[in-house]
């Protein structure tokens, strides 16, 4: 698995990124795609999100459960987004800004500065959009239809 | 990158898989964890849809265009959502149908068998679903309201 690029946000420590980076809709960051793959963008700009893949690199370490940030229980890694899982590799859906040559700037920003890039995808609501999901331990989180703030930063 | 389990699916060919699984929803494949993963998959089985990311494993070449099923017109490989990208990383969104021990069956099938499975995420409605997002080349397909031919077969 190799990088492809680079993602460059605000963020230089875990302390300080929201849970997801839709709930701070201001921050922007931006990813810089290793040139020879630069042709691999077009059409791209026409669609309002996409999904990231990349390296957690800030971690090394692997865990088979894990405290998700709104919770106090453990759950399996497979059932939280959290880093210590096999692999390593994560997954945030960002809202499009601009695409300039090799560059993609975004917001819903929730990644470190730095972070490897692994892959880009096209967010295709017909495919990726399932608003009647239920979504186990999150959902009593978001009950009352706002955004609980532990999601806005992680400072539990 | 390595191989955490194998997806076992009823698609030995390309040729007969729908080009997203939600289209063709009556078929079953499964997950085969490997064992000392298992414990990762506690309290997965609450949520109703699953983030799958697996390795195309049927191609090793890299292509910077391609042309989607559902089009004439070439799109950058990043814009669409083929096999033949940097690092051949797949990604689904599928529905589970049940949890036992290492094995997890679900439908929105749309891999091959055998396919090597990378990461397990849980669907998060509340962080993954943009039901307004802008979807470029692929939404003029779906502008009826219906599912478009092409999209059940790959017959193009």
């Amino acid at each position: 698995m190799m990088s492809i690029g680079v993602i460059h946000t605000p963020y230089r420590e875990h302390d300080n990124i929201p849970i997801q980076g839709r709930f701070k809709p201001a921050v922007e960051g931006w990813l810089e795609l290793d040139k020879e793959y630069e042709s691999g963008l077009n059409d791209l700009e026409r669609f309002s999100h996409a999904i990231l893949l990349y390296h957690f690199h800030g971690t090394d370490k692997v865990a088979m459960t894990g405290k998700p940030y709104l919770e106090n229980e453990p759950h399996g890694i497979f059932a939280i987004r959290n880093p210590r899982r096999p692999n390593h590799i994560g997954l945030s859906v960002v809202q499009i800004r601009s695409i300039q040559a090799n560059c993609l700037h975004f917001t819903h920003v929730d990644m470190l500065d730095g972070t490897p890039l692994l892959d880009i995808k096209p967010y295709i609501t017909h495919f990726d959009c399932f608003p009647d999901a239920k979504c186990g331990w999150v959902d009593k989180h978001f009950a009352d239809g706002e955004i609980p703030s532990k999601a806005i930063k992680k400072d539990d």
